[in-house]
């Protein structure tokens, strides 16, 4: 167990005798910390706790909670004032998406007592989308002319850097506030006194625009290996930027809900929810899928002549319809995380889908020829066997399609692939591969 | 489309036409674009690219570029001293994962040419296990002494900015190389010249040990929004540290072993690797599904009997499965995501289970009796539609329990819970299901 785990069972159990002798050791503890112990705290005693921190620590760990816990809650509970010293000391965009959660009448309370700037701000903030480059980004940031000095460059990084602990970059602007380029600390430091910042910038940044999608931010950052990348209006306007450390959390949203998609579970469940709020993001899906069991149902019922005459094939409806759906959810996941690491181009929609299609093939020859096998020597007939190994490949070929081709489809339509669900993926194969066994059996050996 | 993406596609159409045409594009192109090109090029004019680019480039880009495209085949194709020099330009970590993936004969011309400094660092790199700490950190970093004054100490941030580029934090150390903690370079530059660099001490900086695995580094570096983070030894000795950037490409990688792991593909499947590759990595899983779907046909050729006399339970047999199937995955996909994002401990596991149980309940009870009314209608008999009522409610129990209990159990003793894959959950529903329902119809209905 580490440091910080240690530190938080001894805060817990503090906790639990004694209010008062949890303050001193609060202070000990990292504020991402103190936002695991409040998340799993009651109510009223997160409430207590939360009013025993610092201003400037609960604003740290108010930040560093998460979502699914109710953060704004705290604020609710405290009088605007002392809400809005909070929100002050946060960055823009936290108190942004903190107050995004608070009902109207709060808010309205909270926003008269902040400073006129700081409202205009986060009000500002407040009207992009949540999902984009806007709506992570914070304007703070440590931002000069291009007629700066290296001295007048200096005077600011120093001014700056009371308010802000990691600035990473120099931006660099025009007289109209486009941003031209970045200057690296570095390179500022080792600059003569009299250099013009101009002469030091590197202009092939890379930026976003403000309307860019969050995930595609996370990409760049994580491609162009970016502590803080800068985000710019249609203009050119520098806006704000965008740190590192907010697109990690995108990410971690992002690959929970491919996750949760794939698996049919609506991107709205939360991991530490309560059962009724599963019940909730669950249950559609499971309706879908009981409908289309419904209809691998009616398959079934349609051959009940072909089943009644050789039962054995009912045996063999499991194995023909499981095999194809799981590799059909291979096929899926595999073409999906390639979608969203990789972002695969029309041109190798093809490619990708033939890929599969061999795939399919070539287990499907495999797997059927054991299970054809089993099914003559089972069934003492060798017509038999080739209905169940020809059922076998068919489906897989349809499954190893289905998962290639219906993510690449949703994709190219701009719909996130995970929503073809493995519930989708096994509905087809269910549905199609009943069809093929026992509509092959009909034909084949019905007669 | 970026400008990124329009580059990157001017040049490959460049390419086409002649290679000398291609270099001074290349040049405008930042090397994780050069890096995508070179992954999407045959063996040959990949190497002709590649010997285009100026040493610099060249090293920038290999590190991008995907391991599973075999970047090493591009330095093994080179001359020793050719290959030497670009691993000089690489940081040692990139330089040790590059090179242990190039056999041993090639390694010791390439080594026999570095400089002896260099060959030693690579070397002590390479016995760190890749998946830990130290196999992903950098010993390049920016460390002082902490009896340096501030003058000392800006000259030695002035040396070390011409080598490395971003390094955040400046490590402090005594006298004995351990670690006492970080001082942030803006501190720094606002000391007086004379203070000593240990008043500036930040001594609660977090730190992590070279074995801890680097899952666990990603998730401190999330948590605690770190640009870097320092690397020690059982003694507290400084070895390296890790950048967030590193651990980015740790995230996406867990995250993408994550969801092929839940659709039963091996982790070693390589996203844009051939047919060959995916169906050695898919075929294993086939077999085992292969395995469990004879012994959910074992089940029901058990209980031809009482499918024979009443056929059209084989109609129902695909959605008491089918549904409980993809409820467990449903559980296991968010016991999953739980589990990685979250670290639930000993005591929260039987919450969690519960939960689960009554998710299942509670739509185990809503879907059988859809489906039980359905049964008791369809087959004109009241104690179908109960049977088919029961072993629905009893298949959905039975997948909570198994979609939570069997990840939070491989996590309890140090599996990869996602090793509870779709393909184990819907083996365990169609067995117990098709058991539930047939052996039950066959108490009630049969008699």
């Amino acid at each position: 167990m580490s440091d910080a785990q240690n530190n938080i069972e001894r805060v817990k159990q503090f906790l639990a005798s004694s209010l008062e002798q949890a303050k001193p050791l609060l202070k000990h503890l990292h504020p991402s910390d103190i936002a695991r112990i409040l998340e799993d705290l009651g109510p009223e005693t997160r409430q207590l706790i939360f009013r025993l921190l610092p201003v400037e620590t609960a604003s740290e760990a108010i930040v560093e909670m998460d979502e699914d816990s109710r953060p704004e809650e705290l604020l609710m509970q405290l009088t605007p004032s002392q809400a809005a010293k909070i929100i002050e000391e946060l960055d823009p965009d936290d108190a942004a998406d903190l107050l995004a959660q608070i009902p109207l009448k709060d808010l309205r309370h909270i926003l008269a007592r902040l400073q006129v700037e700081d409202t205009k701000q986060i009000e500002q903030l407040m009207t992009y989308d949540e999902e984009t480059a806007g709506g992570i980004m914070t304007p703070e940031l440590l931002k000069v002319p291009d007629n700066f000095s290296k001295r007048e460059a200096m005077d600011e990084v120093l001014r700056i850097s009371d308010e802000m602990e990691d600035f990473y970059m120099i931006y660099v602007v025009d007289e109209n506030d486009v941003l031209l380029g970045t200057v690296g600390i570095n390179d500022l430091i080792r600059a003569k006194p009299w250099v013009k910042v101009r002469e030091l910038i590197d202009e092939s940044c890379v930026k976003v625009h403000v309307d860019t999608d969050q995930e595609e931010v996370a990409r760049m950052i994580s491609k162009y290996n970016l502590a803080a990348i800068p985000v710019v209006d249609d203009q050119g306007h520098l806006l704000g930027r965008i740190t590192f450390d907010d697109v990690m959390d995108v990410l971690e949203e992002e690959n929970t809900e491919d996750i949760l998609r794939i698996a049919g579970v609506s991107e709205d469940e939360e991991l530490r929810g309560g059962w009724r709020n599963a019940v909730k993001s669950r249950l559609p899906w499971l309706l879908v899928n009981l409908l289309t069991a419904f209809m691998a149902g009616l398959v079934i019922s349609t051959f009940s002549d072909t089943i009644d005459k050789i039962v054995i094939i009912a045996s063999f409806m499991p194995i023909v319809a499981g095999v194809a759906g799981n590799s059909a959810t291979q096929a899926l996941a595999v073409t999906i995380r390639r979608i969203s690491t990789d972002r695969v181009t029309d041109s190798q929609n093809f490619k990708v889908i033939f890929k599969e299609l061999v795939v399919g093939l070539v287990n499907g020859l495999l797997l059927g020829t054991i299970t054809g096998v089993a099914a003559m020597l089972l069934g003492g007939n060798p017509m038999l066997g080739l209905v169940v190994f020809m059922a076998m490949v068919g489906n897989l070929l349809i499954g190893a399609f289905a998962g290639s081709a219906i993510p690449l489809f949703l994709n190219r339509i701009n719909v996130d692939p995970a929503v073809a669900s493995s519930i989708l993926m096994t509905a087809l194969t269910d549905i199609l591969g009943f069809t093929l066994l026992l509509g092959l059996a009909s034909l084949v050996l019905d007669l």
